[in-house]
Order: C-alpha cells, then sequence, then structure tokens
C-alpha cells in the first residue's frame, strides 16, 4: 500500500483485473431502470443494484478480491477485519470460498440483522465500540493474536480495486451515461468507481453523497485532509466510518462534487425505492438516491446512475402486506 | 378468440411475436439468485422478477402487446378493461403508448396504490363489485357505451401471449432450468408460461400455486372445468379472479401439478424475499415462493424458477429503517 502523498494507491489495471478474479464468485448486478421514477425526477435514472450482491452489499467484491489476492502463505494466516457489517459478512463469505479461517471485529451497534449474516457463515464477531480508533485498536489485537493478514474494509487496495468494478459494469450498462451518484464512508466505494470511470470517461461526473450527520469527508474536502467523525448515529450505520487516508486523496482528486443529506431524506428515498422501484435498499443504501431526490434540478435530463449499495433492512414489526 | 374446444387459442408463434411487438416498451426483467435461500431450501432457486416490470407487474407485457396488436382503426376506438390493479395500470399506460384512449373497470377493493397507479396515467378507473360477475358486466356496460375494444386481463389471446414471454425468457436466462412455480389467478400469465416452455422444452416442470383461500382453480382442475370462487378475500389480491374459459383448457392439459398456500405461508414468503433477496413483492408476487418454501423437498437439488409476479406493495405505516 503506498501512502497518501506517494502514486495513486490502485489504478484502472488493478479494478480490470479484479473483474476478472472475482467474476465467478459475485453478482453482475443488473442495472434497473425506474420509469416512474425517472418521470417524477425528470432524468434518467439507472438504479446499480447493488443490493442484489451476495451478503446484499457491493463489499463483496472488494472482500472477493482481497481474499482470492493472498498468497497462498498468507491465506493460510487467515483474515481479520473490521466492520459496521457488511464488509464483516463478505469476508466471512469469502474467507470461506477460499477455506480459510476469518476474525472480524464489529461495533456493538451494528444491526442485529447484519451480526446474525456473519455467524450464518460460521465466524463469531468480536464486538467493539464504534469510534474507528476502538475498532481499529480491537483488530489490531487480534491480528496480534491470530497472525492474520488484515483486510481493511476500504484502506486495502485491493479492496477499493474490488469495489471500482461496480464503476466498470456501469460504464459497461449503461450507454450514455453521464452521472453517478456514490455513497461516501470510508471512501473505498467512492474511490474505486472514481479510478475507473475518470480513467475510461472522465467527462462522466462523479457525485459522493453523505449523511450529513456523518459529514467528515464534506469537512475533509474542505479541510485538505481526513477529518474524524463528531458522531456515530446515522440510521445510514453503514457510513458512520472517518474516511480513510488512502481512499481521501483519489476523493479530492477525482470528485466532481458532494452532496450532503438529513436522515428525513434517506428514510423517504429508502420507501421511495421500495414503493415505487421495487426494491429493498439499507439505510446507506438509498444515501445517493437521496442525494438526487434533493437536488434533481442539477441532473435534469441527464442519464444518472445511482448505486444502490446494499439491501440488508431489517423489516423489524412491519406488517408487510397487512394493508 | 377460439372458443375451449376448438383449437389453443394461443402458440408458441404467438408468443415469439409478442417477445418482438413488446420489445422496445417493456424491460427483459433480471433473474436474481439469491445464495441464502438457495442454501437454506436445498435448490437453486431463480427468481424472475417481474416486480421490477413496468407498473411493477408482468401485466406490462401483455397489455402492450394487446395495445400494440390492434388494428389502426380498432385503435382509435379505445381500449377498455376491468382489472384488479395491475392489469389496469397496464392498460392505462400501453394506451397512453399508442395514444388512444383507455376505460377502465376496477374493483372497490382493489389497493388504494392500484387505483393510483391507473390514476397516475391519466385514466379515472370506474368502480365497481369484486366479483368476476361484476366486474364483467361493467366492463360491458362501459364498452357498450365508448364502442373501445375488450383487452380482458386474462382471456384475450393477445394478453396471453404477451405473458408467455415470461417462460421465452426464462428458458433463455436459466441454463438447465428444471422447474418453474407461477402463481395462478385468472391463468393468463401461467397459460403463457405453459404454452412457451412445454413447446419449447417439455422436459421442464411448471406448477401452478394458487391461495388456499382462492382455491377456484384447484376445484376447476378436480371438476374438469372452470368452477366460480367462493371467496374475494385473499391477501393476494391480485389473484382473486375466476379461472378463465380460454386459459383453464391450457392449464389443464400442460401444467405438472399445482400447490395451494395459506395466507400465513404467503406473507412469510413476501417477508422471506425482502428481508434476504432485497425484492419488494406484493402478496400475489410471493405466492410462488410460498409454493416453494412449503413443497421445498419435492425440489431439492433441482434449479428452480420462481415468478415474483409483482411488486406494487403499500407500505402504509411501516416505520422502514427506524430499528
Amino acid at each position: 500500500m503506498s501512502s497518501p502523498t506517494g502514486p495513486p494507491v490502485i489504478t484502472l489495471d488493478d479494478i480490470r483485473s479484479a473483474q476478472q478474479r472475482i467474476a465467478d464468485y459475485v453478482v453482475r448486478t443488473p442495472v434497473i431502470n425506474c420509469e416512474v421514477i425517472s418521470k417524477r425526477l425528470g432524468c434518467g435514472v439507472s438504479f446499480k443494484a447493488e443490493n442484489l450482491q451476495h451478503v446484499g452489499a457491493f463489499k463483496a467484491r472488494g472482500a472477493v478480491n482481497a481474499v482470492m489476492s493472498l498468497s497462498e502463505e498468507d491465506a493460510r494466516r487467515g483474515v481479520v477485519t473490521h466492520s459496521s457489517g457488511n464488509h464483516a459478512a463478505a469476508i466471512a463469505r469469502a474467507a470461506g470460498l477460499r477455506g480459510i479461517p476469518a476474525f472480524i471485529v464489529m461495533p456493538e451497534n451494528a444491526s442485529p440483522k447484519k451480526i446474525a449474516a456473519v455467524e450464518s457463515y460460521g465466524v463469531s464477531p468480536v464486538l467493539c465500540g464504534p469510534s474507528t480508533q476502538q475498532r481499529e485498536q480491537a483488530a489490531a489485537e487480534l491480528q496480534q493474536r491470530t497472525g492474520a493478514i488484515l483486510v481493511h474494509p476500504f484502506e486495502t487496495p485491493a479492496v477499493m480495486a474490488g469495489q471500482g468494478t461496480v464503476g466498470l459494469e456501469l460504464l459497461e450498462q449503461v450507454s450514455g451515461l453521464e452521472a453517478i451518484l456514490v455513497p461516501v464512508g470510508g471512501g473505498g466505494l467512492l474511490a474505486g468507481v472514481l479510478v475507473a470511470v475518470k480513467t475510461i470517461r472522465p467527462e462522466v461526473k462523479v457525485y459522493a453523497v453523505e449523511p450529513a450527520l456523518a459529514d467528515d469527508t464534506a469537512r475533509s474536502l474542505k479541510a485538505g485532509s481526513p477529518q474524524p467523525p463528531t458522531r456515530y448515529d446515522t440510521v445510514a450505520d453503514g457510513l458512520r466510518t472517518q474516511i480513510g487516508d488512502h481512499t481521501f486523496p483519489i476523493i479530492e482528486s477525482l470528485v466532481d462534487d458532494l452532496f450532503l443529506v438529513s436522515e428525513a431524506s434517506i428514510l423517504s428515498a429508502m420507501r421511495t425505492i421500495a414503493e415505487d422501484a421495487h426494491l429493498v435498499a439499507e439505510p446507506s443504501g438509498a444515501v445517493a438516491f437521496a442525494g438526487l431526490i434533493d437536488n434533481a434540478d442539477r441532473f435534469a435530463g441527464r442519464s444518472t446512475a445511482v448505486i444502490i449499495s446494499g439491501g440488508n433492512l431489517n423489516f423489524g414489526d412491519c406488517q408487510l402486506g397487512r394493508n
């Protein structure tokens, strides 16, 4: 991994290699065009449905790429990671595919459904406090104890490259694509998509969308360096992480703009995706669409892709179908 | 339209023609393979996601085929239909695409969301009682008054042929397909899929699934002729209709078996589709999957397609994302 001041940590070649490496283990997710939503917003909306990915999130891509990239010797040591949820399940699944052990740290405020998903792959997560420091410390201790290889949820280059395959697929699937909206938490998906899209078709605009309650990336772009979160309570649990030291320089140099969205906008976007596009998005998965709804005038008449990054939603007491 | 005792009302050629005729106006919906569900049920499950179709249901296919098949002279008279909802919206949309008037009868117990969908295409539906007789009488009166052409929700051959394109696509999309589960209400989708699949690959098993509270097709198969429903209150509102006089002979001669499912199974299947496959199915859209869950042992190890026929679900007071 090169440093923030060195050469870019990933290139288009890394993403193309990732695409070949992961092809047999991940879903080439469909792009869904919803006529009703496009008409209402006045632009051509293409949902990249990563909620239909294995483990219900794009995280399956980076995890498989990282685990399948390990040398035989490294692989035998197993992998360790920390994650609010979807990356954790993705690593548990990828390790299972390769037949190696996985050691996983999750914040204690992770959604019960995401903890259960990790357990369904035969891995019992170690719980810790919610801050980036607490997560990283717990993972470091676990790594020291087990000797396993760290697969960071967004800083590991092979993870970023894997997530970037979403960008490659979008360019292949949507002819005449003009803009892409991407949710940002740690920045792995955004950095990967930026490197893929801006290398191949730099004229395509790429926008980051971030919960206003987790605005560390917005503040980091203003400050010119990664800034810590000030709170960890956005409903978009997948985006509570701090922007990465390695993802930030890529984002800073390539992203076209960033939109902040309210909690109400996120919940409303999630409902619209369910009611009109008939897809289940988790809160983090609806953040990019919230950014489009709030800024629809900026996308008028443009072919716009919106990444639905994940779909692991707990329906709790909802009486679905009892109307 | 030939009679039940005459030659088959549709052939594979009709379905192939429909596929070409509707290609520019409908979605070739994706097939979604959910790893978690396949593992749990012990068979390879492929969801044919017609909830991602325009108007949120397979009905877009038959409606477009019927409307686009009309001669210029007939088209100018407009179209009339009766429907519990999705066919109504599909006809309103198809008529709009061709620029002709649509006159639509809906039962007064149709879901408010489905009535609103029709209105969104600029058509005000005429409401009537819920029985097949009440619907048909209201439509006949409207037809007499307007001179429009009747496009029946399942008896019109062009509608059946359009729905049959779901079967053609499944054979193209799922290699090694061994079984298909199809919900049955009036029987248009089932009859169309049967003609397509049993003509091209007769060894593929096709099963009908019906709510136990709307078991008219099950009783009709036993009696050897179409039997009326005894009640109209299954949560699967799209399947409250009586099996058709023209769809029944096709179904009777080609279907491999029929499963009845309880209301609880339908609601549980809908929730599993949302929580694990991250797709929104309406109750009728989850009926086929309920049939698979209830009879999983009969599908062990087999490549099985499940048609999610629609996704127009009203989330009502559900606090999505607030867990």
